[in-house]
Protein backbone atom coordinates (compact mmCIF):
# COMPACT_ATOMS: atom_id res chain seq x y z
CA UNK A 1 0.00 0.00 0.00
CA UNK A 2 2.86 2.64 1.30
CA UNK A 3 4.84 1.77 -2.55
CA UNK A 4 1.67 3.05 -4.49
CA UNK A 5 1.37 5.98 -2.44
CA UNK A 6 4.43 6.41 -2.57
CA UNK A 7 5.08 6.05 -6.31
CA UNK A 8 2.48 8.20 -6.68
CA UNK A 9 3.81 11.33 -4.54
CA UNK A 10 7.06 10.86 -6.85
CA UNK A 11 5.14 10.89 -10.25
CA UNK A 12 3.09 14.11 -8.79
CA UNK A 13 6.56 16.15 -7.84
CA UNK A 14 7.74 14.83 -11.05
CA UNK A 15 4.51 16.45 -12.81
CA UNK A 16 5.34 19.85 -10.73
CA UNK A 17 8.83 20.05 -12.21
CA UNK A 18 7.55 19.00 -15.78
CA UNK A 19 4.98 22.14 -15.30
CA UNK A 20 7.96 24.50 -14.57
CA UNK A 21 9.00 25.06 -18.04
CA UNK A 22 5.47 25.21 -19.69
CA UNK A 23 3.76 28.59 -20.15
CA UNK A 24 0.87 28.93 -17.26
CA UNK A 25 -1.80 29.50 -20.34
CA UNK A 26 -1.02 26.03 -21.20
CA UNK A 27 -1.41 24.68 -17.88
CA UNK A 28 -4.77 26.34 -17.38
CA UNK A 29 -6.50 26.13 -20.69
CA UNK A 30 -9.59 24.37 -20.87
CA UNK A 31 -9.06 20.81 -22.64
CA UNK A 32 -11.47 17.69 -23.31
CA UNK A 33 -12.40 15.38 -20.66
CA UNK A 34 -10.98 14.06 -17.18
CA UNK A 35 -11.72 17.80 -14.87
CA UNK A 36 -10.57 19.41 -18.33
CA UNK A 37 -6.95 21.01 -17.39
CA UNK A 38 -3.65 20.00 -16.56
CA UNK A 39 -3.03 22.26 -13.50
CA UNK A 40 -6.79 21.47 -12.41
CA UNK A 41 -6.15 17.90 -12.16
CA UNK A 42 -3.09 18.37 -10.25
CA UNK A 43 -5.42 20.08 -7.86
CA UNK A 44 -8.01 17.60 -8.52
CA UNK A 45 -5.64 15.15 -7.51
CA UNK A 46 -4.34 16.91 -4.21
CA UNK A 47 -8.26 17.41 -3.22
CA UNK A 48 -9.32 13.90 -3.68
CA UNK A 49 -6.41 12.38 -1.77
CA UNK A 50 -6.81 14.45 1.41
CA UNK A 51 -9.93 14.54 1.66
CA UNK A 52 -10.27 10.32 1.34
CA UNK A 53 -8.39 10.12 3.90
CA UNK A 54 -9.77 12.63 6.07
CA UNK A 55 -13.26 11.08 5.64
CA UNK A 56 -12.34 8.09 6.57
CA UNK A 57 -11.27 9.53 10.25
CA UNK A 58 -14.75 11.29 10.40
CA UNK A 59 -12.72 14.94 9.64
CA UNK A 60 -14.36 17.50 7.31
CA UNK A 61 -13.92 17.68 4.16
CA UNK A 62 -12.09 20.09 1.67
CA UNK A 63 -14.86 22.38 -0.25
CA UNK A 64 -12.94 24.86 -1.54
CA UNK A 65 -13.20 25.18 -5.82
CA UNK A 66 -9.83 25.34 -8.20
CA UNK A 67 -10.10 29.00 -9.01
CA UNK A 68 -8.56 29.60 -5.79
CA UNK A 69 -5.52 27.59 -6.33
CA UNK A 70 -4.56 28.38 -10.19
CA UNK A 71 -1.48 28.41 -10.27
CA UNK A 72 1.49 26.03 -9.73
CA UNK A 73 2.91 27.69 -6.63
CA UNK A 74 -0.49 27.41 -5.34
CA UNK A 75 -1.16 23.45 -5.92
CA UNK A 76 1.71 23.09 -4.57
CA UNK A 77 1.40 25.30 -1.13
CA UNK A 78 -1.61 23.05 -1.08
CA UNK A 79 -0.09 19.41 -1.44
CA UNK A 80 2.57 20.40 0.54
CA UNK A 81 -0.20 21.78 3.29
CA UNK A 82 -2.10 18.23 2.98
CA UNK A 83 0.83 16.01 2.69
CA UNK A 84 1.85 16.15 6.21
CA UNK A 85 -1.64 14.91 7.52
CA UNK A 86 -1.85 12.39 4.50
CA UNK A 87 1.58 10.80 5.27
CA UNK A 88 1.00 9.96 8.82
CA UNK A 89 -2.91 8.09 7.90
CA UNK A 90 -0.14 6.30 4.98
CA UNK A 91 3.24 5.42 7.50
CA UNK A 92 0.62 4.02 9.85
CA UNK A 93 -1.36 1.99 7.48
CA UNK A 94 -1.94 -1.70 9.09
CA UNK A 95 -3.70 -4.32 7.42
CA UNK A 96 -5.90 -4.57 10.13
CA UNK A 97 -7.86 -1.88 8.69
CA UNK A 98 -8.30 -3.26 5.58
CA UNK A 99 -11.75 -4.11 6.24
CA UNK A 100 -12.85 -1.78 8.68
CA UNK A 101 -16.42 0.25 6.91
CA UNK A 102 -16.73 3.60 5.85
CA UNK A 103 -20.79 3.89 5.19
CA UNK A 104 -22.04 7.49 3.27
CA UNK A 105 -25.10 8.46 1.63
CA UNK A 106 -24.81 9.16 -1.98
CA UNK A 107 -26.57 12.45 -3.11
CA UNK A 108 -29.39 10.37 -5.03
CA UNK A 109 -30.09 9.14 -1.26
CA UNK A 110 -28.48 5.74 -1.90
CA UNK A 111 -26.56 4.82 1.08
CA UNK A 112 -23.28 2.92 -0.05
CA UNK A 113 -20.78 1.19 2.27
CA UNK A 114 -16.73 0.57 1.36
CA UNK A 115 -14.00 -0.87 3.60
CA UNK A 116 -11.15 1.37 4.06
CA UNK A 117 -8.53 -1.14 1.83
CA UNK A 118 -11.11 -0.24 -1.12
CA UNK A 119 -10.68 3.45 -0.13
CA UNK A 120 -7.23 3.46 0.13
CA UNK A 121 -7.16 1.62 -3.37
CA UNK A 122 -9.48 3.76 -4.51
CA UNK A 123 -7.18 6.86 -4.11
CA UNK A 124 -4.45 4.87 -5.66
CA UNK A 125 -6.16 4.24 -8.74
CA UNK A 126 -7.58 7.43 -8.83
CA UNK A 127 -4.28 9.29 -9.35
CA UNK A 128 -2.88 6.96 -11.54
CA UNK A 129 -5.71 6.65 -13.93
CA UNK A 130 -5.69 11.20 -14.01
CA UNK A 131 -2.37 11.14 -14.64
CA UNK A 132 -2.62 8.98 -18.11
CA UNK A 133 -4.65 11.90 -18.87
CA UNK A 134 -1.65 14.08 -18.21
CA UNK A 135 0.26 11.92 -20.42
CA UNK A 136 -1.54 12.91 -22.95
CA UNK A 137 -2.36 16.45 -22.78
CA UNK A 138 1.43 16.74 -22.96
CA UNK A 139 1.68 15.94 -26.32
CA UNK A 140 -0.59 18.47 -26.46
CA UNK A 141 1.70 20.88 -25.59
CA UNK A 142 4.60 19.61 -27.45
CA UNK A 143 6.59 17.97 -24.42
CA UNK A 144 7.35 14.73 -23.49
CA UNK A 145 5.12 12.87 -20.65
CA UNK A 146 7.13 12.48 -17.23
CA UNK A 147 7.78 8.11 -17.24
CA UNK A 148 4.96 6.69 -15.40
CA UNK A 149 6.98 3.31 -14.78
CA UNK A 150 6.99 2.65 -11.08
CA UNK A 151 10.00 0.01 -11.54
CA UNK A 152 13.16 1.82 -11.40
CA UNK A 153 12.24 4.44 -9.02
CA UNK A 154 13.89 2.93 -5.80
CA UNK A 155 10.81 1.97 -3.99
CA UNK A 156 10.81 -1.41 -2.68
CA UNK A 157 12.46 -1.05 0.82
CA UNK B 1 -2.74 -6.87 -4.50
CA UNK B 2 -4.92 -9.50 -5.54
CA UNK B 3 -8.13 -6.21 -5.71
CA UNK B 4 -5.71 -4.23 -7.81
CA UNK B 5 -5.68 -7.02 -10.45
CA UNK B 6 -9.18 -7.55 -9.76
CA UNK B 7 -10.19 -3.95 -10.25
CA UNK B 8 -7.70 -3.75 -13.60
CA UNK B 9 -9.88 -7.04 -15.17
CA UNK B 10 -13.56 -5.59 -14.45
CA UNK B 11 -12.22 -1.96 -16.04
CA UNK B 12 -10.83 -4.60 -18.64
CA UNK B 13 -13.89 -6.05 -19.36
CA UNK B 14 -15.96 -2.62 -19.22
CA UNK B 15 -13.83 -1.30 -21.57
CA UNK B 16 -14.01 -4.06 -24.13
CA UNK B 17 -18.02 -3.60 -23.79
CA UNK B 18 -17.48 -0.43 -24.54
CA UNK B 19 -15.61 -1.02 -28.13
CA UNK B 20 -18.69 -3.07 -28.89
CA UNK B 21 -20.45 0.13 -30.00
CA UNK B 22 -17.71 1.97 -31.50
CA UNK B 23 -16.98 1.57 -35.39
CA UNK B 24 -13.60 -0.07 -36.08
CA UNK B 25 -11.93 2.47 -37.71
CA UNK B 26 -12.41 4.43 -34.86
CA UNK B 27 -10.63 2.01 -32.69
CA UNK B 28 -7.67 1.91 -34.93
CA UNK B 29 -7.13 4.96 -35.99
CA UNK B 30 -4.18 6.15 -34.68
CA UNK B 31 -4.04 9.00 -31.81
CA UNK B 32 -1.38 10.96 -30.70
CA UNK B 33 0.39 9.94 -27.34
CA UNK B 34 0.34 6.41 -25.66
CA UNK B 35 0.67 3.51 -27.80
CA UNK B 36 -1.39 5.49 -30.40
CA UNK B 37 -4.75 4.27 -30.26
CA UNK B 38 -7.23 2.87 -28.44
CA UNK B 39 -7.18 -1.15 -29.60
CA UNK B 40 -3.76 -0.98 -29.53
CA UNK B 41 -3.79 0.18 -25.65
CA UNK B 42 -5.83 -2.84 -25.06
CA UNK B 43 -3.54 -5.04 -26.63
CA UNK B 44 -0.72 -3.23 -25.22
CA UNK B 45 -1.97 -4.47 -21.44
CA UNK B 46 -2.38 -7.25 -22.00
CA UNK B 47 1.04 -8.30 -23.35
CA UNK B 48 2.63 -6.47 -20.67
CA UNK B 49 0.52 -8.09 -17.89
CA UNK B 50 1.68 -11.21 -18.98
CA UNK B 51 4.92 -10.56 -20.01
CA UNK B 52 5.54 -9.80 -16.73
CA UNK B 53 3.96 -12.70 -14.71
CA UNK B 54 5.92 -14.63 -17.49
CA UNK B 55 9.87 -13.22 -16.67
CA UNK B 56 8.86 -13.19 -13.03
CA UNK B 57 8.80 -16.87 -13.49
CA UNK B 58 11.49 -17.38 -16.21
CA UNK B 59 9.17 -18.06 -19.22
CA UNK B 60 9.46 -16.81 -22.39
CA UNK B 61 8.05 -13.20 -23.45
CA UNK B 62 5.58 -12.49 -25.79
CA UNK B 63 6.79 -10.75 -29.07
CA UNK B 64 4.29 -10.52 -31.46
CA UNK B 65 2.64 -7.11 -32.70
CA UNK B 66 0.02 -5.52 -32.50
CA UNK B 67 -0.79 -5.70 -36.32
CA UNK B 68 -1.52 -9.32 -35.79
CA UNK B 69 -4.04 -8.71 -33.29
CA UNK B 70 -5.74 -6.07 -34.93
CA UNK B 71 -9.72 -6.33 -34.11
CA UNK B 72 -11.79 -6.31 -30.85
CA UNK B 73 -12.04 -9.83 -30.92
CA UNK B 74 -8.49 -10.66 -31.52
CA UNK B 75 -7.58 -8.55 -28.81
CA UNK B 76 -10.27 -10.51 -26.36
CA UNK B 77 -9.54 -13.83 -27.57
CA UNK B 78 -5.50 -13.31 -26.48
CA UNK B 79 -6.59 -11.54 -23.40
CA UNK B 80 -8.69 -15.21 -22.78
CA UNK B 81 -5.77 -17.07 -23.19
CA UNK B 82 -3.41 -15.21 -20.70
CA UNK B 83 -5.72 -15.18 -18.28
CA UNK B 84 -5.53 -18.25 -16.85
CA UNK B 85 -1.86 -18.01 -16.10
CA UNK B 86 -2.06 -14.37 -14.95
CA UNK B 87 -5.11 -15.62 -12.65
CA UNK B 88 -3.10 -18.45 -11.53
CA UNK B 89 0.04 -16.69 -10.76
CA UNK B 90 -2.17 -13.41 -8.92
CA UNK B 91 -4.31 -15.58 -6.53
CA UNK B 92 -1.34 -17.55 -5.42
CA UNK B 93 0.60 -14.61 -4.81
CA UNK B 94 2.27 -13.92 -1.14
CA UNK B 95 3.48 -11.36 0.65
CA UNK B 96 6.72 -13.71 1.01
CA UNK B 97 7.38 -13.14 -2.74
CA UNK B 98 7.15 -9.33 -2.20
CA UNK B 99 11.27 -9.27 -1.71
CA UNK B 100 12.28 -11.87 -4.38
CA UNK B 101 14.19 -10.20 -6.87
CA UNK B 102 14.33 -9.94 -10.88
CA UNK B 103 17.45 -9.33 -12.57
CA UNK B 104 17.71 -8.12 -16.38
CA UNK B 105 20.23 -6.63 -18.72
CA UNK B 106 18.68 -3.31 -20.61
CA UNK B 107 19.55 -2.92 -23.63
CA UNK B 108 22.26 -0.04 -22.97
CA UNK B 109 24.02 -2.61 -20.90
CA UNK B 110 22.98 -1.51 -17.65
CA UNK B 111 22.20 -4.49 -15.69
CA UNK B 112 18.71 -3.98 -13.27
CA UNK B 113 17.11 -5.62 -10.09
CA UNK B 114 13.59 -4.79 -9.34
CA UNK B 115 11.87 -6.73 -6.74
CA UNK B 116 8.81 -8.78 -7.71
CA UNK B 117 6.57 -6.67 -5.24
CA UNK B 118 7.77 -3.45 -7.79
CA UNK B 119 6.82 -5.47 -10.64
CA UNK B 120 3.57 -6.78 -9.61
CA UNK B 121 2.59 -2.93 -8.82
CA UNK B 122 4.35 -1.79 -11.64
CA UNK B 123 1.88 -3.72 -13.68
CA UNK B 124 -0.95 -3.01 -11.92
CA UNK B 125 -0.05 1.16 -12.37
CA UNK B 126 0.53 0.33 -15.87
CA UNK B 127 -2.93 -0.64 -17.19
CA UNK B 128 -3.93 2.34 -14.97
CA UNK B 129 -2.43 4.96 -16.38
CA UNK B 130 -3.11 3.50 -19.98
CA UNK B 131 -6.41 3.58 -19.02
CA UNK B 132 -6.49 6.95 -18.62
CA UNK B 133 -5.38 7.73 -21.48
CA UNK B 134 -8.55 5.66 -22.71
CA UNK B 135 -10.97 8.15 -21.19
CA UNK B 136 -9.69 11.12 -22.85
CA UNK B 137 -9.63 9.22 -26.34
CA UNK B 138 -13.66 8.22 -25.61
CA UNK B 139 -14.07 12.38 -25.58
CA UNK B 140 -12.73 11.98 -29.14
CA UNK B 141 -14.90 9.39 -30.09
CA UNK B 142 -18.18 11.58 -28.70
CA UNK B 143 -18.65 8.70 -26.07
CA UNK B 144 -18.50 8.43 -22.37
CA UNK B 145 -15.93 6.43 -20.88
CA UNK B 146 -16.17 4.01 -18.59
CA UNK B 147 -15.95 4.34 -14.81
CA UNK B 148 -12.56 4.46 -13.31
CA UNK B 149 -14.29 3.99 -10.01
CA UNK B 150 -12.72 1.14 -7.57
CA UNK B 151 -15.39 1.89 -4.68
CA UNK B 152 -18.56 0.43 -5.57
CA UNK B 153 -17.16 -2.54 -7.82
CA UNK B 154 -17.83 -4.98 -4.96
CA UNK B 155 -14.66 -5.76 -5.21
CA UNK B 156 -13.81 -5.84 -0.95
CA UNK B 157 -13.50 -10.20 0.21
Amino acid sequence: MKMLFEYNWQVRNDWYRWCEDVPEEELLKVRTGGVGGILNTLFHIVDVEWSWIRAMQGKSDFQEKFEGYSSLSKVRALDAAFKEEVLAFVETWDPSLEDRLFKEQLEDGRDVVDSWGEIMRHVIAHEIHHVGQLSLWAREVGKKPVSANLIGRGLRG
